[in-house]
């Protein structure tokens, strides 16, 4: 039969009557004949927790910028905890299984601690136990470096963990259970026509998860495209349907549409902030010296554009993550002035970032415009714009946000998608 | 400088606050040039709630049973995140540290799951540390196997751990730090004359130990009576003197004495039984044969006496631990038909143990007479008795414990030992 990856999060395992359903659900596909392994998140809060330990410990919060190393033994506690948990129920529901740490799944990472990459999965004692027709327990998040340091991969580790053991066991199927029900066309809490997505491209899913989509991360999609490994995501809090209809949401090389979809998924994030250097002296010199100081002080600009202002003077809007600006604002005026500029360093706060993605927006121009006029009916303003082959970028006032996520789904996603997509090449 | 194990237990690291204290005075010891290896155990409650947890996820009591292997993993947890946390408190605290599970530590264990005893302590890693002037922080209670599984050392573990460590780095001495201030005389709960025993020696601690008294557990101080190891138990709830007089119990191979003591402790534990075989034929057999069938089915006997009843019969007393009762019970039955038996088997419960410990005991036998004056006068009936050459051993019905107790602590360790000593040879 086949051999699938299942990976749960904090919240499947949450408490004890929820790690036994999904200790039935894993002891029923093991039944079914196939070859299960199963990477577990720490239970519920049970992180936040020990991270608060660690700040009271040390009377600091962020303990993990003095001390990454003990940090990093601290946290991995909780998969130790939830995997041993996970393992009994298993075996208690009738499955042979037992667990691992990362380190005894060979998870093999950099030295980086609280954010070590994985170098290789070797997973030789996964293998010869999946051999012995054992269910494998893997704890997320946590793997070991080659000085046999225990590490951890930071945010989405759990993801991670499962899609790159099911890239090194050539494994048929990762699932991610999670506590909704697959990837939505938008936030279904904000958008109330946002629906589950059947299949997805890694790229969009990439493009969605940088750009705020919170259900599965970025890391973890990256090395699923590497490997070409299909992913599907999917709510733990659902039983499976008896004729087998696949739920969730897909994510493969080449999704299968229903139909000719523009626009596959909507994300957005807040905290974004705008920073407008006037008045500096046009050419070239001025944009690469104030990317140059910028990125040599760690700071990563998002967007920019350059307008004329004036004669031979030009105004350059960058967009920042909000809580680099006091530090991104120093540097642009120290730059504005080695560069002789004539006018100040304006900035612009509560900003949010919306990003359209779709792989078939690549040839529609249409989709730009179409954009702008569905938000230039609902008055939201737009502070910058940017395009790529599969993604409109736009920042757009916090406060109006949610106004323009819906008016965007309304124009794109809205459940009459043949309408829909007939309407956009009339907007080209 | 000295080489010394401290081991903190969970009373010791219970809170956030706990652990700063701990770190504070590791760190003060540090500063006084002291090289240190700190074992703590798990924080306050953690161990008894993830057992809890275990319970609720396979819906069993008794989860170790079942699952020995997670049980471990699960348990070992609760070590990890105290040890993590204690590094970085020792760090805040101004002296360099790590630490290190009793896997990186090699504590080398068989592979006996949730009662692995130490074959070895490698230690490598933890002399490269402390090379380096650091402290190192190891994880109580754990160890791994040679098939490198991750195994417990059941009860009294973190101090085991302490010991074997001290005993493998060849530390000057071994600190136990405890919620209380070191070995009493008797349980200063129930005996209120009790007082902090200053020096004692390994073996009478072990008697102690096995009698009972709950500080300090009998498999850490056997390794530490086969090494030497001086072990001093001390509380970590009192601030250490300026002029550094030393607090606590000194366990020592030779301990210096202010007075010469018959009896140094006094312990006591519940749960007996007592098992009387009646009108069993006389003869060497029937002993024997009792005693063989107990022991094939797996209950220990503590004491046993044989007395003659009527011609060419014996009565046999055993005393046991009463949860083995029913079992021993049906055992003795059988056997006593199969021996010919013309009596029945009568039971006794509710029954407590009293030892009397002390080196000094041996060539006096006064003290025999004296415990049983001092109990007559209290009225306290005496079911058994048992003598070694470091105690006396008598079993007293449970509702008479702290009477007993308090009688035999007035007969011997009452503060007036220069008379208590000099009115022993009188009762001799």
């Amino acid at each position: 039969m086949a051999l699938v990856v299942q990976k749960y999060g904090g919240t499947s395992v949450k408490s004890p009557e929820r790690i036994r359903a999904v200790a039935r659900r894993v002891a029923a596909a093991r039944a079914r004949g196939d070859d299960l392994v199963v990477v577990v998140s720490a239970m519920g809060d049970t992180t936040d927790k020990l991270l608060a330990l660690a700040c009271q410990v040390t009377a600091s919060d962020r303990p993990g910028g003095s001390h990454p190393r003990e940090m990093d033994m601290l946290l991995t506690a909780g998969e130790r905890i939830s995997m041993a948990l996970v393992a009994m129920a298993i075996r208690e529901a009738g499955a042979e299984a037992l667990s691992f740490t990362g380190s005894q799944a060979a998870i093999i990472t950099d030295g980086t601690h609280t954010a070590a990459r994985i170098v290789q999965v070797r997973a030789d004692r996964v293998k010869e136990e999946l051999a012995r027709g054992r269910v494998v327990i893997v704890a997320g998040f946590q793997g070991v470096s080659r000085a046999k340091e225990i590490t951890t991969l930071g945010r989405g580790g759990s993801d991670t963990t499962a899609v790159a053991l099911a890239a090194a066991l050539k494994a048929d199927r990762c699932e991610i259970y999670t506590d909704v029900d697959g990837i939505f066309t938008a936030d279904p809490r904000r958008v109330p026509g946002a629906r589950v997505i059947p299949e997805i491209s890694h790229v969009e899913m990439l493009e969605l998860a940088s750009s705020g989509a919170q259900v599965m991360h970025a890391r973890a999609v990256e090395i699923g495209a590497r490997f070409g490994v299909d992913i599907r995501v999917l709510s733990s809090f659902v039983e499976d349907d008896a004729d087998g209809e696949p739920r969730g949401t897909l994510i493969t090389p080449t999704p299968r549409r229903m139909e000719e979809l523009v626009v596959t998924g909507i994300a957005s994030s807040r905290g974004q902030a705008k920073l407008i250097l006037n008045g500096l002296p046009a050419g070239l010199r001025s944009a690469t010296t104030v990317l140059g100081a910028l990125s040599d002080s760690g700071i990563s600009v998002d967007m920019i554009t350059e307008a004329e202002c004036g004669p031979g003077r030009v105004q350059i809007h960058l967009t920042i993550q909000a809580e680099a600006l006091p530090h991104a604002r120093r540097v642009a005026e120290e730059t504005a002035r080695v560069l002789g500029a004539d006018g100040e360093v304006t900035t612009r706060e509560e900003l949010s970032r919306i990003a359209l993605v779709g792989t078939g927006m690549g040839g529609r121009p249409g989709v730009y415009a179409r954009a702008f006029r569905a938000l230039l009916a609902e008055d939201v303003e737009v502070h910058a714009v940017s395009t790529s082959s599969i993604s409109i970028t736009l920042l757009v006032p916090t406060e109006r946000e949610e106004d323009a996520l819906r008016a965007l789904h309304a124009a794109f996603l809205d459940s009459r998608p043949a309408d829909a997509a007939a309407v956009v090449p009339a907007g080209a």
